[in-house]
C-alpha cells in the first residue's frame, strides 16, 4: 500500500472539515446513514425543512384553505419569494428572475425572446459540448424563426462571434467535464459584436460564484434541483437583464404573464418587468418545496461555498493522482479558476466503475461514453466523504469489480 | 317564506344523495367541516390519498433513494402511470397522452404542432369566449408561424371553417358560462374542410363525458387541478391522435422527448409516439400528487359522474328559479346536453354576492364583469350542499350583504 502524504490522510480530511466555514450545514439535510453522495449535481439532497413545508402546503393550504390559499397562503407571491432567495446566489435582484417552467421551456422562451431583440441577425452560436437539450432548443428555435445555428470551438467560443450573431448560448459549467467558461469575458466578447448572451447556469447556481449583474449578462436559465436542492423536476429560473425587460417578447403568452390576469381580457398586454416571462398557473407544490429548500443557503456566503468546493475538488484530484494516477484520466480542469464543483474521470469501463461504487455506498454517475462523474455539493459533502469515496474507488479498481457481468447492460441513470 | 315543492326540500336533497351511485366518494376527500365547496372547477379538493403519497415521495424516494429513485421508485414511468389513469376519463389510451407541462405550454406545443401538420393553410380559428390564455397562445403561435387568427361565432363555430383553416382551437366547456360544445360534431365539421381540431378540456375532464377516440379528435389539452384534483398548478395533459403521432413536430425539443435520452446525442431524434411531446425532466412531486389524486376515480363510471353532475346542476337551477328567479339570470344552458358541470348566475353585484357567500361558508367564484360561478364536482358535492348553498344565497340577497363597503374593492381570486 502506498503511504500517503500527511495532507492526504483521513485525519487531514477530518481536520479540513472541522475548519470549514460551512461546517454544520450538512445537518440541515437528510442523507442516508453511511452514504457518500457525490451526485448532488444531478439531484440535490433533501433539506430537512422541506417535508414539513410540503405537508403543510398539501394538508392545510390546499386541503383546508382550498382556492382561498391563492391569496391567504400567499401562493400568488410564492414565485417572488423563491426568486428573492435565488437572486443573491447568481448576482441578480429577485425581481429580475422568473421561476416556474421546466429548464427546457425556460431555455426556449429565453432563446426566442433574445433572438427577437436582435432582428436582422441570423445566427445562434452554441457550444457542441453543451447539455443536449440546449442544442436541441437552439435548433428548434432557429428553425422556428428562420435563423441558423453555428457550433463554436469549446476552446474559444468568441472566435465564432461576428455581426451576424444574434445570440451566444453557452453553458457556464460543462455537465460532462465540469469545465467552466469565463462568464464575464465571454459576455463582453458577445457585446462587442452586438450579440446577446444567454447563460445556462444548471451546473453553476448554488455551487460556484455567478454575478450576472456585474458581468452585464443578458439572459440566464438555471436548474433548481441540482445544487439548489429543489427536488426532482423542480422548476427552473430565468434571468433577464433589467435593460431588456421593457422590450422583451417571449413566445408563450399566458394569463399569468398578462398585465392584469384577472381582467380576463381577450387581447394580450404583457406585464411589466420579468413577470412577462410567466405563462400559466404557477406549480405551487414544487415552488413551496423549493422555497423551503433554499433556506439552507440562509446566511451562507457564496465565497465560502466556492472555497469549500475548490478545496473538495482539489482534495479529490490530489487523492486520485496519488492513488489511481495510472488508472484514470482527470478530465476536469486542474486549474481552479476553470473548474466547477465536479470532477470527471475517464475510464473505458466507467459505467461499471460507477455501478460498483454505488454498491459500495458511493454515489456518482456515468455519462456516456466513458465518464465517471463526481459532484461535490459544498453544503453537505465533506473532505472525509471525499477520502472515503477514493478509498472505495481504489478497492473497486484493485478488485476489478467494474468488470462484473451485471454491468454489461446499462440502465438509464439521470 | 315561499313553500317549496316537495322535490325541492332539503329532505328531497338528502334522498337524492342516498340514491347516488357516487355516494361515499366524498369520504375519499379532505374537506373542511361545514364548508360547501363549489369551486372545484377552479381548484379541486384534496383527495385523502395525496398527503401520505407526497410525504413518501419527499421523505423516502427523494430523501433516502436520491438519484436512484429515477429507476427504483419508478420516476421515469410516473407520467405513464398518470396518463393511464386519465385515459379512461377522456376516451383515450394512456399511451396517446402526455403529461408534464403547464396548460399554457401544452397549448403552445399543440397549436404549433397542429399548424405544422397543415402546411399552406393560414388560419387558426378561436372562439372569443375561450379562456384568455387560449386566445393569447393562438395569437402568439400565429405570429410565430406567419399565420393569422380568426374569431368565430360562439353560436356557430363551424361557420368560420373553410379550406384556409389549419386548426380549429375550441374550449369544450366555457369557463364563464359552463356552455358545452358538441365535440364530435365540430370535430367532424373541421375534418370536412381538412382542418385539425384541438380541444381545451380544462373544464371537462373528470366532470363530463369526453370520448376523444370515438370523436376522432386530433388534439386535446386538459387541466388536472380542477375536476381531476391534482393540486394547485399541477401539470396539464395532452392528447395526440395516434394517426398524427408519427409526423408530429412540436416546437420545444428537449432531452426527454429524444428517442434515446441517455445517449446524449448532439442531434435531435424525436421519440416514437406521444413521448415526443415531452421536453425536460418530469415534475416528480406534482406528478406523484396527481397520480395519488386520480385514485378517487378508481371504479367510477364516467356515465355516473355525468348523471350526478346533471342532477346537481338541474337541482341548483330549479332552486334558484324557485327562490331567486327574479334576482338572478341563469347564464348557463338550461338544456342538459349543452351544460358542463357548473352553473353561472348573472348579477350586477356578483362580486359582492360571491364574497358574502364565502363569509357564510359557501365557496363559489367571481368572473368579471358580473358572473357568480358555481362548480359542482360530482365526486364530492352533494344535493344537500346545493340546497344549503341556495339557502345561504337567499339570505345574502334578502339581507343585501353583497352591498357591504368591504366588497367595493376587488381582490384577485383565481
Amino acid at each position: 500500500m502506498v503511504t500517503l502524504p500527511t495532507t492526504l490522510t483521513r485525519d487531514a480530511a477530518l481536520a479540513l472539515d472541522a475548519q470549514s466555514p460551512l461546517r454544520g450545514r450538512r445537518d440541515l439535510f437528510t442523507l442516508p446513514e453511511g452514504l457518500v453522495y457525490l451526485d448532488g449535481n444531478s439531484l440535490g439532497a433533501l433539506p430537512r425543512s422541506v417535508p414539513a413545508r410540503v405537508a403543510r402546503v398539501v394538508g392545510e393550504e390546499w386541503g383546508q384553505g382550498l382556492i382561498g390559499s391563492w391569496n391567504q397562503a400567499g401562493w400568488m407571491e410564492l414565485a417572488g419569494r423563491v426568486t428573492a432567495r435565488i437572486g443573491p446566489l447568481v448576482g441578480a435582484r429577485g425581481v429580475d428572475l422568473h421561476v416556474g417552467d421546466s429548464t427546457t421551456v425556460s431555455l426556449f422562451k429565453v432563446m426566442v425572446a433574445a433572438c427577437r431583440l436582435r432582428p436582422g441577425r441570423e445566427v445562434v452560436v452554441v457550444e457542441p459540448g453543451t447539455f443536449p437539450t440546449d442544442g436541441y432548443v437552439a435548433d428548434a428555435v432557429t428553425r422556428l424563426l428562420g435563423l441558423r445555428q453555428r457550433w463554436c470551438d469549446p476552446a474559444d467560443p468568441a472566435a465564432a462571434l461576428d455581426e451576424d450573431v444574434a445570440l451566444l448560448a453557452l453553458t457556464h459549467v460543462d455537465f460532462r467535464t465540469g469545465a467552466m467558461f469565463d462568464l464575464e469575458a465571454l459576455t463582453a466578447a458577445a457585446h462587442r459584436v452586438g450579440a446577446l448572451v444567454s447563460w445556462d447556469l444548471c451546473h453553476s447556481a448554488g455551487a460556484v460564484p455567478v454575478d450576472l449583474a456585474a458581468a452585464d449578462a443578458d439572459f440566464a436559465v438555471g436548474c433548481t434541483y441540482k445544487y439548489l436542492n429543489g427536488g426532482p423536476g423542480s422548476p427552473a429560473f430565468v434571468y433577464v437583464a433589467p435593460r431588456l425587460q421593457g422590450d422583451l417578447d417571449q413566445p408563450i403568452s399566458g394569463w399569468m404573464g398578462h398585465a392584469d390576469p384577472f381582467a380576463m381580457e381577450r387581447g394580450f398586454s404583457p406585464a411589466s418587468g420579468v413577470r412577462r416571462m410567466a405563462s400559466g398557473t404557477p406549480p405551487v407544490l414544487a415552488l413551496s418545496a423549493l422555497d423551503a429548500a433554499l433556506e439552507v443557503f440562509d446566511g451562507v456566503e457564496v465565497a465560502d461555498v466556492r472555497a469549500a468546493s475548490l478545496s473538495l475538488t482539489d482534495y479529490f484530484i490530489a487523492l486520485v493522482d496519488a492513488r489511481l494516477g495510472e488508472v484514470f484520466e482527470v478530465v476536469s480542469p486542474r486549474e481552479p479558476a476553470r473548474r466547477g464543483s465536479q470532477v470527471s474521470l475517464r475510464h473505458e469501463q466507467a459505467y461499471g466503475v460507477v455501478q460498483a461504487l454505488i454498491e459500495r455506498g458511493v454515489v456518482g454517475d456515468f455519462r456516456t461514453p466513458d465518464i465517471a462523474r463526481f459532484g461535490f455539493a459544498p453544503l453537505y459533502v465533506r473532505h472525509v466523504d471525499v477520502y472515503d469515496a477514493v478509498q472505495q474507488l481504489v478497492e473497486v479498481m484493485s478488485l476489478e469489480e467494474y468488470a462484473r457481468p451485471a454491468y454489461s447492460t446499462r440502465n438509464p441513470v439521470t
